[in-house]
């Protein structure tokens, strides 16, 4: 095992003594020797992906597509757009196993295709695993070849420096380290009293970060708001329109459940599915859920939603929530903050900021641009996990008011009760969540940064915007390819290449 | 760096080979030599604790209560009963943090008083952290350093043999390794497609366990229904209830929201507090709840269920969910599945079994009549991070009828379509839960698995049984105590202790 991921990129950030040498990178399989490689392998990508590769560049929001027909005319450098589908789609997949053979591999096998090992089939893991549990202890050694043997060549790997599908998804050395010592000590952090550290870390960890990013002062744990991780940007948009409710019915949706056929909810096409799923988990129903308009840039139209506004609360609507997005999934689009923000306030509904991916760029000063009008915000939520060196799971998620928030989620059996949440000395993050449990991921924040630095986080996101301008330099000056989908965000480029401009000479 | 916990209980059922010299036991912090002990450390501790210490005896659910005051008054083996306070819960702590000086550490800090380090007040973590976050990187050392300075005597020290509170929460070296491979790789488990290891080795694993805990057949990924891991009970019993409501409104609720005016959810007094949350959250509000009567032996009585049933129907209600709870919280009580399963399965009310705690126990297979009636469950959760070895997060949920559950949290966005999904070939595990990313963790089970057999895992849960026969017998012997809150979960021990029994020669 050996990673390169960020050995590129961040080697002058490190710190300079030998210390360093205690965290290793994150660990990434190479391909095994025992694996065959389909023809849709490193030898067959494109030049581009070959220069991107020798480089080790990687661009933070951009996919290599190569058609698992392995047939050049779809060959392209993608990632979303209008009716683009997503890198790790073939459309061109058998609809059922064929008996008594093996299909070729290549077909069903997406997302990891670009450099790493070509796996299986459906039912390939399973097949190699014993239909009955172990009744007998074994030696660990042999738990260890079975993971190699049954496990890795069914992973797919997200840590290799050749994986392009989803947003970038990069953990690090400390962040495993981080992991590793929450699990050995294996403390709940559910209130403070079960572990007073893992609920006052989390607090000051998440108050540097709403400073690191420039977010508002209301997010701070010393003003009416506060930050809390969540598992996922999924669960902060739940939790974001759980709080909306409470907000909107002045606390009666604890008691009285929610009004289906009054709330609404506002998205764009662009916004991630998350938040309509979380309009169906909240008891609302996807039909809550009102699509505003976007523009060219696929920016969500300030103006289509103050008209839906308007309409919806002449009809007797209460709109309760507008998501905006800094950094759609489909091509990093970003919301206008700054002109949805007062519209907003105007209507009294809750605006959610959905920066899942792009928002830890705030962390650079000269990109807090993007993200102009987020004082304006009630809840606000970016991933650690996805662009910031961190590990799933670590949603950053703040909150203006966390009376909200609270008000929705707490609930205090006889069981959970103590004299340190009964005096009020306290904040008991399980009521920022929906689960009771929670494990203790402050800690690998907190070793990623102090590992790191802001500097060297900073140099990260830097170098990550340097690679997708190039990137899209190149396929600018390329005549095999079209800039599509418009983005604002500086970290991904999105490309398309025509099937007629591929020749079998342009193979590499 | 030392831990006993499974030391005393498990050595026989390791393997016999120099192997298992690589998997550490549990990481657990002893007391810091330089934290001061208060008045409350182990030397003033009773008898009983310092005999079960001594012998290194842990039952599975019982408390040791030392009143902060250090007045013998209050001392006692509790866990649970009718107005009981839960162990971590002292009732003498002042308002606020007087001015200008330092209460007595006692006061604010429970739950780990016996015999861990005695750590701060609120904000003592956070006030040895700068206020300003890390601008250069550190070397790793110094890391450490704070965290041995700031972080660890602000830790509650859940994996400590001594530590008594809550519900046990015991992981194990397997465990911590399962994690630390699953956070190297940093895979994606949303989608089978995404790394299929990830799908297929869950699917493959809740099939065992299925079978090892003699659940229904129809629980396993071969019939109709499956297992999954679940970041919390509270997330089961979430997922639980929108699979129900799903199934009660024909799916009508994806699209319409639900009917809080209508809807029902019937739980006992002693059912868990994450059940009353989930319909909160699911948008039914607290009002939709209704509470059945409990027996003698704080079981919901199957009669008083019926009766509210009938009544609800007669009114134009709508029941969706009854929890029945297999191990309740306050004091391990036992819902009598197969009483209660009939009346559920008459009134068409999906029957969701709560076996957080105590389902585990179902791998000894003499322990299983307590679930008896299990087949009757259209949904169960057991967590295997409290009872089995496993650190959190390892809720394993199955259900009965896997498509009401896709149905109600399936959502398909073009981003997430790949060809293996259209094709129906697999399972995507993210329509079985609320959030879209999913850790890998199935490793950390199957490891444990892998490393103590069936065997091993059925030889821990009969000790822990064992211990707390021992201590009840105990407390049955001691005039100081009365066994109060009749159990029927054989691995606690509920006892109270008179405070005019105590007199200062009683102390040790």
């Amino acid at each position: 095992m050996r990673s390169s991921r960020t050995g590129g990129t961040l080697r002058s950030c490190r710190p300079p003594d030998d210390d360093r040498g205690q965290v290793p990178f994150p660990c990434c399989v190479e391909p095994f020797p025992g694996v065959r490689r389909g023809p849709c392998g490193p030898r067959s990508s494109h030049r581009l992906a070959e220069r991107l590769r020798s480089q080790r560049l990687r661009p933070a929001a951009a996919s290599l597509l190569t058609d698992p027909s392995g047939s050049p005319s779809s060959r392209a450098i993608l990632w979303g757009g209008d009716r683009a589908r997503s890198a790790h789609d073939s459309r061109a997949v058998p609809a059922a196993r064929p008996r008594g053979g093996r299909l070729d591999r290549r077909l069903l096998v997406e997302g990891r295709r670009l450099p790493g090992p070509v796996a299986g089939l459906p039912g390939d893991v399973r097949a190699g695993l014993p239909a009955q549990p172990p009744e007998q202890p074994e030696p660990f050694s042999t738990v260890l070849a079975d993971l190699e043997r049954v496990v890795l060549p069914g992973v797919t790997h997200w840590q290799h420096p050749g994986f392009f599908g989803y947003f970038p998804a990069n953990t690090s050395g400390p962040s495993v380290l981080g992991d590793l010592v929450s699990a050995g000590l294996g403390v709940q952090g559910m209130s403070w009293v079960t572990s007073p550290a893992a609920t006052e870390l989390e607090q000051h960890v998440m108050d540097w970060f709403a400073d690191l990013l420039g977010l508002p002062a209301s997010f701070r744990s010393t003003a009416a708001g506060g930050g809390v991780v969540q598992d996922s940007s999924s669960g902060a948009n739940l939790v974001a329109l759980l709080a909306a409710l409470h907000r909107t019915s002045t606390g009666a949706t604890v008691r009285h459940g929610v009004e289906p056929d009054r709330a609404t909810v506002y998205v764009s096409a662009e916004t991630h599915s998350s938040m309509e799923k979380a309009a169906r988990i909240a008891g609302l129903g996807s039909e809550s859920v009102r699509m505003v308009e976007v523009d060219g840039d696929l920016a969500m139209r300030p103006a289509a939603l103050a008209a839906r506004l308007e309409r919806d609360v002449a009809r007797g609507y209460t709109p309760v929530l507008v998501c905006a997005t800094v950094g759609t999934t489909s091509t990093t689009a970003i919301d206008p903050l700054a002109e949805l923000g007062p519209i907003c306030q105007k209507y009294g509904v809750w605006l959610h900021v959905d920066a899942a991916y792009a928002g830890v760029s705030g962390i650079v000063p000269e990109l807090r641009e993007l993200q102009a009008g987020v004082e304006w915000a009630d809840s606000y939520t970016t991933d650690a996990h996805k662009w910031l060196l961190t590990g799933f799971d670590a949603s950053l998620f703040w909150v203006a008011d966390r009376a909200a928030l609270t008000g929705a989620l707490s609930i205090l059996p006889e069981y959970l009760r103590n004299a340190a949440t009964d005096a009020g000395a306290v904040v008991d993050l399980r009521d920022w969540q929906i689960p009771l449990g929670r494990r203790f991921r402050a800690l690998k924040l907190w070793f990623v940064l102090r590992w790191y630095g802001a500097e060297g986080l900073r140099a990260h996101i830097r170098s990550h915007v340097a690679m997708a301008q190039q990137l899209a330099a190149w396929a600018e000056a390329d005549e095999r390819f079209d800039v599509v989908a418009p983005t604002r965000s500086p970290s991904s480029a999105c490309a398309r290449a025509g099937p007629e401009r591929w020749t079998p000479t342009s193979r590499p």
